[in-house]
């Protein structure tokens, strides 16, 4: 049997995220310690707590998960964390603030299944935001012709800037997307759109998506009407729309819950893991040829 | 024999109650999400996190438990968790701040157990209290005619006028409790006396109870001396004292406990369970008659 | 089988113990109660959940342990817990605040291996910190002839004071060890010396320990670099460096977790265990010999 499955849960909201505990219960963790508040100078002492508590052969049965509704602060925890291991004293780690890693993870896997990636000119509305800006980073990964859309080509400019500095074959434009003509131009000739907004704000409409011929996958992220894009259902997967392939919240739901669970079994399995975009994103490309 | 049994426990306290808690694990509840602190603003989120993880057919293994020390903190809590609820979204809800519903159900059917509540005349003391409101509103529901005794009886009347406007048959009467000479004509000629007052304080001396000739149920839910009734002890259990049956505090309590029990048990068995008093109550009737 | 084991950890520091959690589960217990930022005004309320819950026959089930980095703060709580019980309302408690108590019987125990502490000279440095105090106190009940070190000659002679009030027959002798000369004399024909300082401060050198002859067990507690006793590894374990039996805090380290999870074992055997440093050294003396 061995030692019971301990995860700690750290998250920087005042009240932890009852979502991220009930999906670590459900993903047979058997003991779970759940820190709220957690600031960047208490990340030390939690982490010597999981490190230096069990002997080196039972480091696998502790992990850490980073959460919580901010993803900018979540970040900053996870990079503490990691920071302070050290040799072998180290547990699994995982990433996954407002959901961001596994949201985007399971957005462009439902872009994969219908079109090759490589190549393919990808329109990511709201691609500056927190789940838009890992949507691009994967993306840009799989070899896309990201275009990454904002209200600010500038902040656009920003985030393709910092991205190819750690990506160089990265293959990205900054597009505005403020107007209705913008948007239009930066949908243009694009075989897939997500859409990667805030709840309630509806960045395409129906008439733009239907407009653009080249258009083969629609994703939306945001679940509270109005939707993200127009025309289109939150429950929508893989949903033909005007001969357009549609996923909406809901719709990509299931596969960014099913890759949650997945990686925080995984986390379980060495005590080396570290879960952040890419490997959330290639655990959900191994479930899927499964 | 699915998911395991979560129980999310809603606690307005710095410190969350460590009595609910253990109660929880008792009832059988797998694991135990506590949240502290817990204000009306943070609800939302929370109840989210219970109700957008588990698919459908699996929610009725989450629940939500509102307690804490504060009855009104308590009742705000437990509202607004019901107004996040939409259609099938839901889980089973209960509230039992300061255990004032489940105290206040083993009380009334203590009393049950001796006299037909039907128009029996029924006088509870401090019946403005967090627990007195709740006695006075299942006596009244169970048609007893009752007298709502306060040392002020605008407050007593205003008590009196919010319950009729919620159960317009109610029979209730404002009565001023606040001298001796009050207070005995409070009880003068009732079948029941209850006092819902506070730790330490009597509310009726001995010689008041054995001067009224009427009384055939006491029951005083104070376990800290001087207790509520004078002359009687905590852990009186139907005990025969001057031809009135008394019930103390921790003669009641074990009714209490077993309802409290019984009631987060009921919470696991659908989604849509919503234990107030009432259901309380009545569950606890059901446990009476087994 | 029995009720689920439950453990109450009341931590006074802002992020509660995850080392204490780890260990408590390890320890096997069943459902791990945190409660953070615990002061001694929340103790009544919270002890009282303990003690009011479950029946007398299953009082043994539940059990409290007083953490955090803090050890006066865990001091208090912990006086306070003992203050609320009454009768036989009560539950067995356990303080080890920032490992005081099992890392000091663990250090008492080791020096005990190699020479028999009755009359035998031991030199404490750092003797009036928190863990310093214990190993004294535990020592002075030995009967050895321990010798308190401080910068302070002041401070190290109210420890001996304070102490000697509670153990009469204690020898004890206040020391100035702040500097070479002063620890030089300070562990001049002492049979053991144990090094009770803060983390990375050396308070004896390679060279005054070598250039002690009658020096048979140097016991260090500091595990960060540079060491509390020079020339030696934090991971020495009964190793033998210059004639002397040396250990570190991590060679310590075992023996002290092994207590800890007995201790923590012990709890649950009756629902009156008082686990304070001299019951804890008791316990680890029971598992050396077994």
């Amino acid at each position: 049997m061995g030692k019971p499955k301990i995860l700690l849960q750290l998250d920087p909201d005042r009240q932890a995220s009852v979502f991220d505990a009930v999906v670590a219960i459900d993903a047979g963790v058997d003991q779970l310690l759940v820190r709220n508040a957690v600031e960047v100078a208490h990340v030390r002492d939690l982490v010597f707590g999981a490190i230096f508590t069990r002997g080196l052969e039972d480091l696998p049965r502790t992990a850490i998960f980073v959460g919580g509704s901010n993803v900018a602060q979540g970040e900053s925890i996870f990079e503490e964390v990691k920071r302070t291991f050290f040799g072998p004293m180290r547990v699994s780690v995982m990433l996954d603030a407002n959901g961001a890693n596994t949201t985007a993870a399971a957005a462009v896997l439902a872009a994969a299944r219908h079109i090759p990636l490589r190549n393919a000119i990808v329109t990511v509305l709201a691609g500056t935001g927190p789940v838009g800006q890992r949507v691009v980073r994967l993306l840009a990964r799989e070899g896309a012709k990201t275009r990454v859309g904002s209200r600010s080509k500038d902040k656009a400019q920003h985030v393709c800037d910092t991205l190819t500095s750690v990506v160089p074959a990265a293959m990205l434009e900054a597009v505005a997307a403020s107007t209705p003509e913008e948007t239009a131009a930066a949908i243009d000739g694009a075989h897939v759109v997500i859409a990667a907004g805030a709840a309630g704000i509806e960045l395409l409409s129906a008439e733009q998506r239907i407009a653009t011929p080249t258009l083969r996958v629609a994703i939306d992220l945001n679940a509270v009407p109005p939707l993200g894009i127009g025309g289109m259902k939150a429950t929508d997967k893989a949903q033909d729309r005007d001969g357009c392939v549609c996923y909406g919240a809901i719709g990509v739901g299931r596969t960014k819950m099913k890759i949650h669970k997945a990686a925080l079994r995984r986390l379980f399995e060495t005590n080396d893991q570290v879960m952040d975009a890419e490997e959330i994103f290639a655990l959900g490309r191994l479930l899927e040829s499964e």
